[in-house]
């Protein structure tokens, strides 16, 4: 038996929960049911999707207002047969929640692979324990920075910030989301220049850094440019998953000529998850989801700063990254709003198995890129080691310009 | 000068507006601006985006009630320079509502394509013209209907659906979106027995029906898949885009090998659009995105039935579809709850260059899908010839039965 597993939140009546459920069941699978002959019943029996679980979760503040009446939402558990569909991410979205999203307010909340169907997704190549071996770094977090208004900008330009970043002790640097093979810098020569510089910092400082240089361009150019990006030198990818398709990452992943580590970016990704009464929970596309089509990190929004998911959520999708499942691990990036002040808080919540990523918290500290990835280090070593920040200020002035730039911020249990 | 004008609705107090335009054009463009130099800033100028219009819409009450507090939306419009991205969707939804999406509330509401950067865009290889050349059929809608309850039968069942459909004098039968390659129905003896079945209606009626088959699997296979379908003697494609990617479907229209009209599906897409506080409006992903990316036919959820869209939304669609652009016009499939009834309706709200499109309201039918077929041919050959259903009722008894089983619907002007 192998099945897919879809949870759903449904609004309506809480009297409507069963039939709405077997509604769905029936309705994304061999239609109607009672009307059929018994024979036909027979033959189709094995097709037929089935209601697993309804939890009633009670009424629902904002369902209620947008439908002008008392509403309650409940958790829908649907198997699919997983004969009904090929085994990939395209035909098993269609299937689940193909016509079902136009069904007025639904969510996706989960799916589940049970059985072979889950053999045919890869996981991710390196996961969290291959990241790890790249980098050289066992005991602690690993922390990322990433390039600062780089439009519009030279090579030269670049080098310089990557070389700061690498300098300030960054295990990896991320290229802009928004920055594409371009005239300035060019996706091949970015990846050759930024070997050189990184190699050149090693040399000073026997401090290895990767740089994830952003995968763009036409889909079906995707890997030849991958092939063509590792034969000039590169470590890693970013990649703006949700603007090409899960399928593509998975493919991407795949291929062995290309074998390089995979961070996938949620940018587009709040237009199917933003809303609590429709889309994709952010749990499912930049949690498992990924995990499963082989992103080896993924970034998502941090529940600290502007740009914010609710901490219940962030929490969510880094468990979905890291628990328990057939594949390796993903690991967490939380992004966004990040300066060194928030690392106890960051370890508190995402523990040691995650990469702290910051832009402004690294460019923007008072003495330079530098000094800022400096204070990341210098703040992780001490939450590491059993300090808090405040055992360490003396002695570690970049960390102390950071925090009185930033401030600290008193770890919320 | 090419530049990408896209309009956001966002949200907040009245006073906000002005600066979260601004924060939008330079935050999704060079960063930061007033701290830059002189010479930064004559350098950066022509990648910097810039604020077109702010449209205040007032006070918006669902936003209010999530937000829980007063809240004001505003159509705010900003024009990125092209030179800011590659020429390819992926990198232009990116950039425009990559991060952005992430926002809290805020929706991408349309796209504009100015100068250059258009013709990077196939637009439909066959259009609204091209598919009447292919179906022979000028001077009314279109008819199409829909394979149903197609899991787990075999070929002669989908056989004898497909007769009856061309029997019953459909233009286009479509596979049901959530029909995959499959032991039972292998896609290309779909193909195979679809065009001799079609054929041998052809030879006894005269008519001619094109079958499109739903085009799936890993997408790097897509276009192999697509040309084996051709050889064996495919029509059209029906095709799940959002569950691909728009680049996808792009690249299958460019394909000038597969050359086949291309139907978009828009299954997953409520996921996008379902929202009115987040994600992308219907109307331009659903209209103008596939339009611009090669779909020959649109489907789009109907204003009237159960899985309903607005019918302000589906109408914006359709003029999405067919309006003024450097594109071919694509035909607007308004689908979902289409029975002969409503066929004065659909015309007088989407004209004559519509594909009307009925599942249920053809098989359903109480003497059989030929009947079906028929009634809906004659519900539209009167329309046309600008009769009413009731004056025709007493000759059409394939109609009279429909309107007796789903009744009539006052037009609605």
């Amino acid at each position: 038996m192998s099945n897919v597993i879809a949870t759903y939140q449904v609004f309506g009546d809480q009297e409507s929960f069963e039939k709405k459920a077997e509604g769905i069941a029936l309705g994304l699978t061999v239609g109607s049911w009672t009307d059929l002959p018994a024979l036909d019943q027979e033959q189709l029996k094995k097709y037929r999707g089935t209601v697993v679980s309804i939890q009633d979760l009670g009424f629902h503040e904002l369902a209620s207002f947008a439908k002008n009446k008392k509403t309650a939402s409940a958790h829908v558990k649907i198997s699919y047969p997983s004969r009904n569909f090929s085994a990939d991410i395209p035909a098993i979205l269609t299937t689940v929640f193909g016509k079902l999203s136009l069904d007025g307010m639904v969510r996706l909340i989960d799916l589940e692979f049970e059985g072979e169907i889950a053999r045919a997704f890869p996981g991710p190549r390196y996961g969290i324990e291959g990241i790890r071996d790249l980098v050289g770094v066992y005991h602690r977090p690993l922390v990322m920075s990433i390039f600062k208004g780089v439009l519009g900008r030279d090579m030269e330009f670049l080098s310089k910030q990557l070389k700061d970043q690498a300098l300030g002790g960054m295990d990896l640097v991320k290229d802009d989301e928004i920055l594409f093979d371009n005239v300035l810098t060019p996706f091949i020569e970015r990846i050759k220049k930024g070997k050189h510089v990184l190699n050149q910092v090693y040399e000073e400082t026997g401090h290895r850094t990767l740089y994830a240089v952003n995968l763009s361009g036409r889909t079906s150019l995707l890997k030849d440019q991958a092939k063509r990006a590792k034969e000039a030198g590169a470590d890693a990818f970013l990649f703006n998953v949700f603007t090409y398709g899960l399928d593509v990452l998975q493919e991407l992943r795949e291929d062995s000529e290309i074998a390089l580590p995979i961070m996938t970016h949620p940018s587009f990704s709040g237009a199917i998850s933003g809303s609590s009464l429709f889309g994709v929970h952010y749990q499912l596309i930049l949690g498992k989801l990924v995990r499963l089509t082989g992103a080896d990190l993924s970034l998502f929004p941090s529940p600290y700063g502007s740009v914010a998911l609710p901490k219940e959520d962030a929490l969510l999708i880094a468990e979905a990254l890291t628990g328990e499942s057939p594949f390796k691990t993903s690991f967490p990036v939380p992004s966004a709003g990040i300066h060194p002040g928030l690392v106890p808080q960051l370890i508190h919540d995402f523990g040691k198995d995650q990469v702290i990523n910051a832009g402004g918290g690294v460019h923007g500290h008072p003495d330079g890129a530098v000094a800022g990835g400096k204070s990341f280090r210098q703040a992780v070593d001490s939450i590491i080691e059993g300090k808090s920040l405040e055992d360490v200020l003396d002695e570690k002035k970049e960390l102390k310009t950071a925090i009185a730039t930033w401030g600290s911020v008193e770890v919320k249990k």
